[in-house]
């Protein structure tokens, strides 16, 4: 499959050399034709691995991965031009962490709305499935990893676009009975605001190795 | 010890019952005196249950625990003279949600506030400590009834209320590696922002016998 990974840092990262290693094409986007993390990227990550701009990323891609900082994803969407997200299926990785007020950081957009809805209205022609954002990058990519199960949350509007990305996490290693469907990309306000509790798990545990596990 | 248990809902009364079984004096508490339910409630749950007015319970017990809707708690707790909760810990099982939008319900507070926070600053003179909000009451006072080992997370600025609050949730059946210390009682935010999941995923499971375990 050729994916599109907006954003250069450690959830991009990840996601693009792990996605990569499986077989993909990946073309990581970033503000900029020449960003110093992404060409390292690039060459580090093999022949499947390319850089550009966002809207080169966002061109080349079946499946696009929202890895911008959520401050600034609606900002770094918006400038690509509209037509390359037609009927594409957008992953929005993105938390909205507000920093502005200290630490541990607020959310910028939580309760009635969420940065996935905004993505999804702001890109009417893109399908957003909100996944994998309520973990650190390294669990998001080898959930194999920890010590059990664990699980990963998914919504969105769209149902083949859903299967598309469950396709995707079962190559990570995330098998159905770990995937949880909450619906509509409405959901996205549950997963976001998780972040909070995960924050705080991160201060009491002192480190990012986990998540969270629905057990029944 | 002697507990009080403020409101009559179906966690004031699984609370009150358990307690009581597991022989504390329990008094539980309503805006009147003759509340049907509190005194319904009393009858079943034996000899050492009685029931009275907010004020009563509050006076009688050591330990309180807040089980009114999160949307009357203030003032259901602020109708009390503030003298009852001197020194009192108060473990605040309440969530702010807010149904006036229809469903699911969202907060009437969250992000940079929460209930537990008004609570314990309407009354200064309480030790509160939040807990247990974050499942089923059944699941509450029952946590061997799931399949696996699953966690509670407790927060509060009292060391000692919250100590004392953890040797009554070993009694319910939590062991001490599945108690969540998240620190001072701002904590109440990410405890009470991950009641949209919880909805969520209710929706999805059909049935409110779960709960979510931090897997490392």
């Amino acid at each position: 499959m050729q994916i599109g990974v907006l954003g250069t840092g450690n959830v991009g990262q990840a996601l693009g050399t792990r996605l990569a290693k499986l077989g993909h094409h990946v073309r990581m986007g970033s503000r900029t034709k020449d960003n110093a993390n992404a060409s390292k990227w690039a060459r580090k990550a093999g022949k499947r691995a390319s850089h550009g701009t966002f809207a080169d990323a966002a061109e080349f891609g079946e499946v696009l991965f929202n890895c911008t900082a959520g401050s600034t994803s609606l900002a770094a969407l918006q400038a690509v031009p509209a037509a390359a997200f037609e009927g594409k299926i957008l992953v929005d990785v993105a938390n909205p962490l507000d920093f502005s007020h200290g630490l541990p950081p607020t959310l910028s957009v939580c309760n009635t709305d969420s940065l996935g809805e905004q993505i999804q209205r702001a890109l009417p022609n893109a399908r957003v499935v909100k996944a994998l954002n309520t973990m650190n990058n390294s669990v998001m990519v080898h959930p194999e990893q920890l010590s059990d199960q664990h699980d990963v949350f998914v919504c969105g509007d769209d149902a083949d676009a859903k299967a598309t990305v469950r396709g995707i996490l079962n190559e990570f290693g995330w098998p159905d009975e770990q995937i949880h469907d909450l619906g509509g990309i409405a959901s996205a306000r549950a997963q976001e605001m998780l972040l909070p509790l995960w924050l705080q798990v991160l201060n009491e545990l002192g480190h990012p190795n986990f998540n969270l596990r629905v057990v029944t």
